[in-house]
This record gives structure tokens, C-alpha cells and sequence, in this order.
């Protein structure tokens, strides 16, 4: 019920037309009525697309296939854009049987089904990743960013152990909006990427590595602790994450 | 021994009807004799239901199907009620050879088989769950409490990300005796459910998440260090021990 | 504004007697009404009585003196009861300029200011502590409960490594409505208790220890991971957190 | 050098007014040039205000007071602006010495002197605090945001605990371009806020609490895991880094 | 009651010179008497001499002075010996005024105070400590073996950088009976010494060290991970408690 | 070459039966002479049962079955008994193509096959296991005590939970010279068994558990912060080295 | 473009030979040449041999076969030598239809094709593991050490538990110029094995072990805290950094 | 004894001139020497400047200051170079007691008192640190390193947040034979140094920095992942230990 419409209402009230019993009855309703669908085992939030500019999306990893369709199922019958993320081949089995016309992104782990308009982002986002082994969390940033209305660059393998190939395309550097920059290990390339540009810079540590890397906590630690200015950070593996505040920042 | 077993004995005493050594034997015998099954890998506690309102619980994980059942049989020979958690397919497969009217409650993990009465808990026991992933550790947070008595009601998929979801259900929030809240990743939705109510609030954290969730870490820390009051926090996943707390307070 | 309240409004608005802008209005109002007291620093919550039974707890860590006075006069001056937590005697004597009459408890590091009546809870709360060194943790368990309404009755220093003298009030254990348990350095009480009754069991871990103890942590882990049910932990030293749950539990 | 003077210089080499000797002498003198002054104990960073709009800031923990006024002079001989953060009323005594016209910022532990011209940034960055304690670092965050050219609002004590002290300023939080959000203990406030608006979010880990929020590891933990979208997190209490990042978005 | 007091009472009540309920009475009484002195903050456990051999031992660090003395009054007046550990200056000053003839060693930071006999340990006990910062947790140990009844003697400063000095002394390695071996760093000490001999060995972590030490975790684990067989650990810098199991096993 | 080889060769020296030249070319090969077998992967080490009362033992994990087999069959060659710990089904059917009369335990892991005598042990040793899920580990170290000469004794599932499983059995604690205790989850056991007895306790934290127990984490840290005293702690499931030492122990 | 290039194209442009816009753009371009071969999901670094003495290596984990494949097709193509480490057998078959010649190191789990002269080493790198489990990253410390151009000795399993294994060897310790310790477990070797020479020592940790050695963080630690002067420390299992880092020294 | 007093030996028991008896004495004597000097609380080592190039160096941190002057005066009086590391004003106005001559270096916070040659290292050793408040840890290494006899160059203020600063001396980046470089925070400098020499890189992390740095955990954490080639790392803050092999490498 928007502004206008309780507006109407008590004019109807003020008219007669509108017994006043009803019209509570109405108000009611109205802020105990469900901007969500419930499934027993989820609540679509149906909600969110116009809260927030994009609707609610599903994240595959703990859900039986059957979930996903289900929930997917939900999503594209209210006509709003799908995007499941570390999904597998199985759960888009599944979940074809009710979205047929849905993409799987086998590297990035994700399945897409855009419907309606998006707004463009303003400028580019550049998606960079320290190693080869990034790439996963690096396509999900992309298919992320990408279907929520960005033009995405990639610029990959490209860690410090030899800047120069980070250097090599400094002015891609210079001429993006916002900057993803993915790394495991030590998680350094955030940092000095920062120190270059004045874009703000998303950072995403990985668990690539081995060791003391400890599942990406030496990565993310490191860019945490950042003596360069102007990044933040996000969860471990958060491709998805880092795709969204990319997109968020680039709609401004 | 009661306390009655042992006036009369000692009256058998001072009528001369017993021996003063026999006597000190038996009190000796009582002292020393095992209110326990002792199977040699177990030791079955038939005095837990006397001591605790319910018989020993078998907790499933790291026991073969056959030391299972074998426990199982046991309670079950004593007339009390059988909980199992943590069990798969295989080890209900094995109990139903001694225990064939058992159930399985495959979401939860658990076999139940009720025998004779229990007290019923007085109010209701609502458990309410962030996500769809965090089902398992909810559903046997719900048999648990189910089997020791209580009414219990679910409202699952209301994580904070859109707390609407939350609000429609406010007065299910209000009407509950006891609330067991389950959340992964950040853990954030005890303490908003634990602000907004009078009752008691069971706070679980689940393994749900990934990078640095460390297997529910995050979720435990954020729920230890709630700002809101009026909650505490059980182990990890451990949904029995949320019923089994949240069943002794409902039936105080 | 009450459902009746809401009802005359439209009762007025059918009747003429309110214009449908004025209408509107006053709904708006209602909506954007801040229930607390904007200090600038801080917001206080007047409303929390209302919502949860008792008045907003000011936690005097990381506060100036100043701050905590501004807060607890803006309490006070509503008729509010005044709990301030993790207070020392500086804050005390500044406190005592706009609160007069309050209240120091020192190894509780509490000031209490009662106002009004509460609400009796129904049965005993019993505060078990390990040890000596845990009195100022149990204390402020103490303090809060007795405060909020409970009968509040203490057992200090019978640790695990001299069971019998827990065991010589063992009758006090069974009596207890609700029991909290502080424990540092292994933590282990807390699981004793909870198999020995059928009362709800707060755990507290505390501090108390060295080395590997890693400031409560070892305690902390202990708890969570007991292998007794009914029991349920807050955070390490959190005395007051333990006290309010347990007196939630009481006036059920 | 810049590519017109580089166009100049060979221009002079066709000429024949340039020497190819001389050319190349100077060519490599520009790529030998040291843009900074060296110390010996820093090297004063002068290129950064015109790589990264905003000049090098001194991070004052660590450094002795005459080191602190030692740099600074070198900034402000410069024309540039300067801010010292983690700074102590000894070090702004010292300092003083050198640049006696610098601000002292008390709560935020911050020198400021301001010097030329400041881009304006496009909207309002929103600095929402959950707790009083957290005030030093939210204060830090406005001085630096501030003194980076962006219109600075305020939003404190709206911890989770009490929700519609939040809701009360939901207008505020949909105006903001961007929005900073503190919390220390369990840290859930910014998924909270991150779930109700569509502005990029920066969250704080505060190292407000005690026990187990070692030192602001849970808040930490607790932002990196939200299940909300939209937001990234900085260091623990690294309210410097969250009002640089905010303004470099606010400037886009 | 002992089980020939037991006897005596079930004789009377054959011979009618007790009545059974009065018999009863008094079995319940017994069951129901404290073998310990309640000082309301402390529980003086005054059979832990004959269930364990030696009586109990105050544990210093967090207790005031005050309770130290009042409870190692109790421990005095009943005839047993004194140990405190975690002991300063100023506690024995207090305790002094209660106990005159106590002893106070600085460097184990421990008071005594010796009285009745104590059995003799049948070996002797030797304390091998790392390096010189390993003194107060050595001297610990020493002082509570020596108390315990047991011959003590020191290897100090013979850490793994120069083993030969270890090896000038391999004689006394093999003539110990029981050997407490210290180290902070790397604690690798103790690994190299059971290696050597047949005795027991208890390891001691210390918290000497700096960086990644941890506060003695790294020598902790360094010990619990021993490659050689035949070395068990306690807690960092419990020299008392080694000083307790190897007087145990001296003992046998 | 023992001191009497030294003797007489410096004898034959003199007699100038043997060439200076060449008494000191057999020094030398003396001290460079290896007192083990050098299979390139593997030294084993044939002096070690000389040194410490039992030959080498093989640690089976990481290695492959043929490496296994290699050093058993060294082992076995010199007279020696055979120990492999933490062996499989596989391991074992390899070695038995060398080593055909080996036995293999399968519940403890372990592949034994005594040769010679062994020194018995002095009294008994009791291993205590707190649920049916330590077998695994338990049994380890009774295999490892019992081919060391000892005899062992079982006592299993007598957790916190259910005490008096434990006091049942009171006698065989207080009869035993040394108990091994192990216990997964909050590890209590160790320090309730050490408050009951004089004997010295080998305490064994297991890995059973789940969530915040992190593999045994919880339980080390507990044993090593128990308030008890008389214990000390192995390695998470290192049944091995608590049968090591527990044998050491008892052969004093 | 080398200095004596850039003074002919400056002496060009004097002589009217190239026009200034010309020498411009080739300037440009030389500045954004890439030094590199990008395959999209990698940028093969083809000036790492002229940087740092060895061609790039190709880290084979989290790559697909068909990544490494296309990698080292490109790096043996440019001449250069081919090392691929953390390898396993599916990989080294599909790179063999690219490099036909290539070894497979099983135990290594390295792949390697050598291609023109490397510089000798001046002394012998000596590889020393403390057992046989550590030989898959001894090996691999061995391969890249031998490929570099070194002169590698093995000396396996001469762990603290048995010092005279180590001992017995003790002149090619001496003769040693560099030396690489490798232990899992406590990883006191480095330590001792440093107090003996005067070469430099580099101290590797392996993930041998269980319970609290955390993946190889016990041994980590304790390398990192070695009393012994003279080691520095590489990754968990990072056996090809130690290769590497022990070359560079060796031909120094 | 040295091997040609060895042979001198025998040759006098060959000619008679020595008994066998009196020679077996002095060669068990020999074996039985010790070659330190024991003050109780500390053995002195004085074969370790034979063994490893330089005498004891002396860990002030932990000893008092009576125990420091002790232990430098045996060493000196052996004619040895003195270095004492952590130690304090305090501690050095004792020294000055016995060793007047010393000198304190505040920054490193060693002492040093040379005597006697040192043989000169063979390049440069070049200590570069990330920052200013890197300058305790950095200077101690320059100490170390210089009195070890090595020519020592520095480089400061050079973090990777302005990478111009720190390629404006790669010239001496390429000179030096060794680099040291020190990082707090995210530690990220030394990666990028090491992938820009062929020299070995030892990598120091220091304890600067705030919040996630844990201090120093990141940076070391970051190091020891570094994707960079050729360097290895020393405990946090263990500036005196990479000056110590710095020298070694520098000295082959």
C-alpha cells in the first residue's frame, strides 16, 4: 500500500463509501499481508527487487536441487531475473525442468535467467585476479556484475611475483569505475592495485593455496591489514558479494 | 533404595528379622550395584530418565550400526523412549532389526520410538531458522523437543538479509514460551528475534557458510557477544541440545 | 498508538469530526515517533521496559563517567529502574551527582538504582561458582537477577577437583528453579550440574586461568561441548547476560 | 613529465635546440626523479594527492612525536592538507611547533590541517554507530571523510538490541549516498542496514566487547559472513580506511 | 563413617541401644556433612590430605590477599602443610599476620609453610629448564616437589641451540627417576631429553618467547607433538602442577 | 665399543699389537659407525630398545604398506617386537608377506608381533574411555601398554554426564598404579578421575565431538586447564603415547 | 628497449630520420609492450628467467590439466625450462601430447623438461628430512634444487627421537653450503641441526602429524620460535620455495 | 681435543710414554669436559664462536638485569664480542658495572661490545623496511649484521601503498648480495622485492600495525604464502635473527 493509495482509502472512509471497521480491517491487512511466498522451507522475498534493485537471489550450496527449482520456480514466475550461485551441473538438471531457458556458467558456478530491463551502470567494472586458479570466484564477480546491468572487463593472472603484467595494463587500471581484485596466498595484488588508482577497489581474498594459508585466511588477513587506502574487503571465495557492492557502487 | 527400602530394613534389624551383617551387605550391595547396563563398549544409564525426566540419548556419530542398535535395545527393553541423532540410513536399517516400529526423520538425522507418557511442556516451543540450508539442524532441534513432550512450531527462512519476513510473524514471536533461533554465516538473527520478545531465547549456531564462517565460527562468536539480551548459545549444529534445554524450560 | 486508538481515529475521520489529511498525518506521525531519548552519543531506549520487562542496562565499558551519568539521569528521570554494568567506583562517584541515592556494589562493578516495582519471579535462582577467583563474574549474575525480581541464592567454590563439596548441597541443586554456573581454567562444572538436575543450566564461562586457558576460551569451549544436556552458555565473564536470562526463565 | 611535455622535448630534438645527449639525459633523469623526500627514518610521499586525489596521511601509532612532526612539516611545506590519525595530545603539542595552525581532534584521536581547494563529494555519507563506544572510531571516520570534501551526517547508539531506534531514521539511511556502519560485540548492525537500502555500505568491525569478541574478531567475523548484500568491511576499528573508501565512492 | 563405624551403628540397633530411626538419622547425616570449611567465598577442602595425600593448595592469582590468608588460616589450623602459588609480595605480607612461619620463595612466586611429615619420594626429581627466563616456572616446580617429599635437583639453561651442554650432564639424566623439563620458543627441549632416557618425562610449555610464540602455544604444541615416546604436558607455566605428577610418580 | 673394547684395544697399543695409526682408524669408525639400518626412506633405529626398554616403533600414517613392510621386516630380523600404530587393513596384508605371524587389531589400528621377553610392569594399568566413540583411541594405548609388559584394564563409557557409571566402579580406580583417561567434547573426565585418586592420570583428549570442539581442540585445552592436579596431558588421540608412558611409569 | 636503442631513436630523430610524433608512439608502445604471452586465463611471464636467473613455474595445483598443458606448451616453446610442481599423473598425460619429453617425479609430484645450460651451484645443497613421511616435499625441495643447477644430497629420517641417525653424519652437515631441514610434528630438527653448522638453514614444516599439529602449524611454530640462529622458515610443505631459495644462495 | 692431539696421544702410549690406563682417563675426561661455563641460572657457551662464527649472544628479555651483567662478563672475559638483544636502559647502566666500555643502541635496543676480528662478509647487505614505525625491529638487524661484519645499507619508508618510492632504488634492490625486508601490517613488501632480485630475501614481519593484524600474525601469514620466489622468513619482530643469517648467507 503506497502513500496515494491510504490517501484513498480515507477519503472512502471520509465519503461513507468506506465503513471505518473495513478500512481497519484493510490497514491490517494490509502490515500483516506477506511481501514473500512461503514454501515451508524458504521465503521468497519478493520484495527485495524493489528494495533493494535487484530480486532476491539464491545461494545453491546446502540446498537439495528440488529447493533450487523450487525456489527459482517462484522467482521467474513473478517475471524477475534469476541468479543461483555455487550451484552445480545437478541443481541445473533440476531446476531446467522449471526454467528452461536458464544459462549454467560452469567455471563461475552460477545459473542465469534475466527477464525484464536492468539499469545500466555508469562506467566499467575490471574484474582482476592474481592467479589462474582465482578464476571460479573471479566468473562469479563477472556473471554477477554483468547480469545486474555492469559492462565487466577481465584482467587475469596478473600477481605480484611479476608486476610488470599488472603494469602492462595500467590504463585499464586508470580507466575503470570500480575495481574487483581477487587473490589467494598472501593476498598482496589488492593492496598494490589500490596504491595505483583512485577507483574504489573491492578486495577478495581466495582460498587458493596450501599451508599457512589456512583456507584463504592468510589472504584475507593481509588485505584487512592493507596499508593502502581506499579498499575494503569481503568474505573468503565471495565472488558473488564482490559483484553486487561493485554493481551497487557503478548505479551511483 | 529408597528412602522407605531403607526404614524398613532397618527395622528388620531391630526386630531381629535380619542379621546386622546381612543388612550392612546390602546396604553395601545397593552402594556398589550399577543402576547401568554395562555392554562392555557402553554403558547404558537406566537411571537418567528417574534422574532427568528422560532416558539416556544415543548420540549416533562415531558408532557403528551395530553398537547402535545394540544400545538401543537395551532402552528400548527398559520401556523407555529411543532417540538416536545423528544417524544415516544404515544405522536405522540395522536398529529396525531389533527396534522395528522405529522411525527415521531423514532431514533431521534422527530415529525415534516413543514409549509410554511424558509431560507435556505448557507452552509452545517455536523454532525459527534463517535459511533454508540451516533445515537439518532445525528439524532435529523440533523432533527433539516434539518427543520430550512440547508443542512446537516452525518459521524457517527469516534471516536478517530481509527481516520483513521476520515482522509478519511478529505475534508467532509474542504467542511462543520458548524460541529456538538457528542461523549460519553472521548469526545475527538471535539477537534481533532475542530484542523484539519477553521469552527465553536458545540461540544455534549452524556450520552453514563458507570462507570465514570456519564451520560455524563466526556464527558462535556473533551469537556469544549478542548485544541484545535474554539469549544463550548452544554448541554448533547442535540442534538436540537447543530442544532438550528449550523442553526443560517449557515444562518448569 | 493501540488498535482503539486507531479505531477512533477512523471513527472521527467517518464522522467528520477529522479531516483525511489531519488523518494521514497523524498516522505518518505515529510511524515516525521515536520511542527513546537522542543524546547525540547515544539514543536510550524507553520503550524496552515495555517491550522485554525491564529498562534499558547501561554497559558502562568504553563509556566516559559522563556518558554514563547522562544515561542513567535520562533513565532515572522516567522512573525507571537503573542497572549499570562493568562500572568503576570513578563512574560511581560521577553517577552519584544526578543519582543520589544509587547504589555501588563493588565486586559485582555494579550500580543499581531501583524504581517502582517488579515483578516477582516464581522459584530460586542458584549462582554455583567454581571458584574464588570467579566471585566478581558471579556477583553480577547476583546483582542483575536480584534486581530484576528473583530470589537469588549463591554456592561458591566447588569446583570439580573436590566433587563432595558440591555434593553436600545437593538438595540446594534439586530446589533451584533456574541455576547458573560460573567456571574458568576447564570449565567442566557446568556439565556436572546439568547431570545431576532437571532445572535449565546457565553457563558462564569466566576468565579465571592462564596459558592455555587463552583468557576463557578453554572454559568457553568446554561448556559449549559438554556432553550433558539442559545446559546452555553466554559469553566468557558474562555475568550480567547469565542473570537475565535466567530471571526470563524464572518469571516464566 | 607529462605526454605534452614529452611531445615538447622531441619536438626540441628535431629542432636541433636539444641535444640527443641532453634529451636522453633528461628522460632518464625523470625516470631516476625521487617524487618524495627521504627522511631517512620516512619518505614523504608528495605524488600521491595527484595519483590518488588526496595527499599521504600519517599514521601516528608507532611513530614518535617528532617523527609525526617531522613529516608533517614536509606535507604542509607542500601546500598540502594535512591528517595525522592515531595521534595523542603529545603529539599534537609537538606538532603544534611546526604547524601551529593543526586542529586537534580529541574523540577521534586526529590532526587536521586543511590546505587549497578539496573536490566536493556528489551526496551525504551517512556514519551510523551502534554503540556509544564505538564513538572514537565513527569520529574518525567523519573527520577524514570530511576533510576529504564530503557532507558528513550522523546516526549513533542504534544497535540491534533495540531496532526502532534505527527504523526511527529510516529516511536517512534511503537520502545517504553512501553509508559507514560501526559495531563491535557480535557486529550485525550493518547487515541490517545493508537489507533495508540500496547505497553501498562500508561495515566496521569495532573492537568494542570483551570475552569472546577477542578484540573485535566476532564483529569481524560477523560482517564477512553477512548473509546481507552490498557491503565490504574494512580493518578492525579502521574508521581512516572506511571514510577514505566512502569518499572515493561519494566522489564518483 | 568408615565401614567399621558402619558395623558399630547396624550393632546397636540390633542390640536396641539405637533406634532405627535415629540409626537412619545419622547414616543421613553423614551423607549429608561437609568434609570442608564454607568461608562463604572459598569451600576449604579439608580431606583432599587423605583422599589425595596432600592437602589442598591455594591458587593464588586472582584472590586478595585477604582470602589467601583466611582460607590458609583454615589450612593451618588443621594441622596441614601450606602451599600458595601465584603468590606476591604483598599476599605474604597479609598472610604473614595469620601465619608467621610462612615462607616466602620470590622467584617461585610461592609462600609454605611446612608441618607434620610428609612421605618420601623413592627417586630423585629432576627439573631441566631451557634458558634463563624459564626460572620462576622451574622454581615452582622445584618448590613444590621439594614440599611433596621428594629430592629435587636443577639442570638449568641447556636449550637445544648448544646441546653439548645438555650431554655434559647425561649422567644425571639417567639417574632421575622422574624428569620436569621446561621450555618456552620452540619447546623442543623436552623431545631431545626423552629421547635420552627410560624415565618419565613431564614437559612444561613456558610463555618465554616473543612473536609467533603466542604466549607459549608454540612450545605447547611443539611438546604435545613430540616425535619422541614418553613425555606427557600440562598447562604453560604449570610448573606446580608438574611438580605434582612427577611427586606422584616418585611416589609409586 | 664399550669402555672394556676401549681398554683393550689401548692396550694392544701398548703391547704394539696394534699400529697407532690404526687404533685411531678404528676410533674413528667407531664414532662414525651407524647404530642403525639405512633403507634410504627410512633409518631404523636397532639401538633404541637398549636406550629406552622397547625397539622402534612404526608410526604407519603417511607411509606407504611397502615402506611399512621394509621397516617391520628390519625390525623383526634383529629379534626385535614389532609396534605399527595408526595401520590399515592394507598395511597389514602387505607386511604379512614378511612378517607372516603379525597380528592386526583392527579396532585399535595397530599391527603387533612380540618376540623375546619384556620386563612386566608393576601394577595394573586402567584405561577409562568417557563414551563408545573413544574405542578407536582406547584401544590403542591398551594394545601399546600391553605388549609393553603391562597388564591392562577397560573401563568405557562412563562420562560426566552420568557419574555414577564411574563411582560404580570407585575400587578399580583407587586400585589401579596408573590410569590412562581419555575424553572427546569438554574432556572432563580427566580432571573429576584425577580429584578421586592418588595415582598419576595420563590424560588423552579425543577428537569425538563436532563443531566447536574443533578435532579435540576443546578437550585438550580442557585437560590442560584442569583444576585438578595429577594429571598431565598427550596429544589429541594419541592413545599410543599415553600407553608409552603409562608403561614407563609402571615399570618404575 | 635497452638504453643504446633509445639513444639511436633519439639520434633518428635529430637527424630527421624519424619524426618526433613517430618516436613518440614507438616510445608508448615500448612502455606498454607486454613482456608476457596472455592466454586470457593466464599471462605467461617470459622475462622471469632474464629477472631472476629461472624461467616461471607453473603451481599445478587448482589448474585444470588443459591450463597446464597450454602454460608450459608456451614456456617450453620460448626454449626455456620446464618445472610444473604440485602435479599429479592425469595432468603430466595431457601435458606429454604438448611435451612429449617430460619427466613425471611421482613422489615429487613434479613435472619437469629441461631446455639449454643452467648455472652451476658452487657448493652442495643437503636435503635432510626428519622422516619418511616428509619425502614427498623432500623430493620436491630435491627436483627444483637439481634443476636449478645444484648438486643435491638426501639425508632421510633422522628425526629428535633417535639423535645418533643424525649424528652419524655429521661431516656432511659440516661439508654442506646450504642445507634444507624438513619436519612435521614438533619440527625440532631445524633447530638442532642449526646449532651445529655455520651454513645457512632452511627450515621447512611438513603437515605430517594429527591431533594438535593443525596441518603442520605446530611444526610451523616451532621453527618460527627456534632458539637456534641461523634458520628461516617457508611454508608448510613448501619444498619447492626452499629448492628455490637454497639455489639463490648457492650461487651466490 | 683435536685430531692430531688424538694422534699425539697414542703415539705417547705407543712409545710408552703414556699408560693405557691414564690415557683412557684423559680421553673419557675429554668426552666429560664441559665447554661452558655454569652460573646456576645460565650456562655460557663457550665453544659456539668455534662452532658457528660468533659467540653467544645474550636474550635480554625475561632475564633481570644482574643476570644479563653476569653473563656478559664471562663472555667478555673470554676475549668474545658481546650482543645483547631486547634489552633496556636499565639493563645496560648495570652492565656498565663490568663491561664499561659497551655500548646501547636505543632504537635496536641491543648492546654490543666488540673484541677481536671478524671476518668480513662479501657484499652488501641491504635492510629495507616498509615503514618508520618498522625502525626498532630494522635497526636491530642493521646491529646484528654489522658486528657480525658485514657492510649493512638501509632503505625505510618504502611500503607497497607507493611503490615509486621504493623502484627509485632498484639499483640497490640489484646490488645488494642480501636483502632483508621488514613489513608489518599485510606484510606484502617483501614479495614484491623478492620478485625483483635474484639475491635471497629474508623477510622479517613486525608487530605494527592494529585490530586483524593479530600483531604481526598477518604479516607473517602473508609472507609465508608470498607467490613470489627466493625469500624465506623469520619470527615477527626477530630482527636480530635475519641480521644472523643474513650474515651467514653473506659470509659463504
Amino acid at each position: 500500500m503506497t502513500l496515494s493509495e491510504l490517501r484513498e482509502l480515507l477519503e472512502q472512509v471520509r465519503n461513507g463509501t468506506l465503513d471505518p471497521g473495513e478500512a481497519q480491517s484493510r490497514l491490517e491487512d494490509h502490515l500483516s499481508e506477506s511481501p514473500f511466498e512461503d514454501l515451508g522451507f524458504a521465503r521468497v522475498d519478493h520484495h527485495r527487487a524493489m528494495r533493494q534493485g535487484f530480486p532476491e537471489v539464491v545461494f545453491g550450496q546446502g540446498k537439495t536441487p528440488d529447493q533450487i527449482a523450487a525456489v527459482a520456480e517462484q522467482i521467474v514466475a513473478r517475471g524477475h531475473t534469476l541468479l543461483v550461485t555455487r550451484a552445480d551441473e545437478r541443481a541445473y538438471q533440476t531446476l531446467t525442468r522449471v526454467v528452461p531457458e536458464a544459462t549454467f556458467h560452469a567455471v563461475a558456478r552460477a545459473i542465469t535467467f534475466r527477464q525484464g530491463d536492468v539499469a545500466s551502470g555508469k562506467g566499467t567494472i575490471l574484474v582482476v585476479a592474481a592467479g589462474t586458479s582465482d578464476l571460479p570466484v573471479a566468473e562469479e564477480a563477472c556473471v554477477t556484475a554483468a547480469l545486474m546491468g555492469n559492462a565487466v572487463e577481465r584482467l587475469y593472472d596478473v600477481g605480484v611475483a611479476g608486476l610488470h603484467r599488472l603494469f602492462a595494463d595500467h590504463s585499464r587500471l586508470l580507466a575503470a569505475r570500480v575495481i574487483i581484485v581477487l587473490a589467494g596466498m598472501e593476498g598482496a595484488l589488492p593492496s598494490v592495485v589500490a596504491g595505483l588508482v583512485r577507483a574504489p577497489v573491492i578486495a577478495v581474498p581466495t582460498s587458493v593455496g596450501y599451508g599457512a594459508s589456512f583456507g584463504g585466511l592468510a589472504a584475507l588477513l593481509g588485505m584487512l591489514n592493507s596499508c593502502a587506502v581506499g579498499l575494503s574487503v569481503v568474505n573468503i571465495d565471495n565472488g558473488f558479494g564482490a559483484g553486487v557492492i561493485a554493481s551497487r557502487i557503478n548505479h551511483l
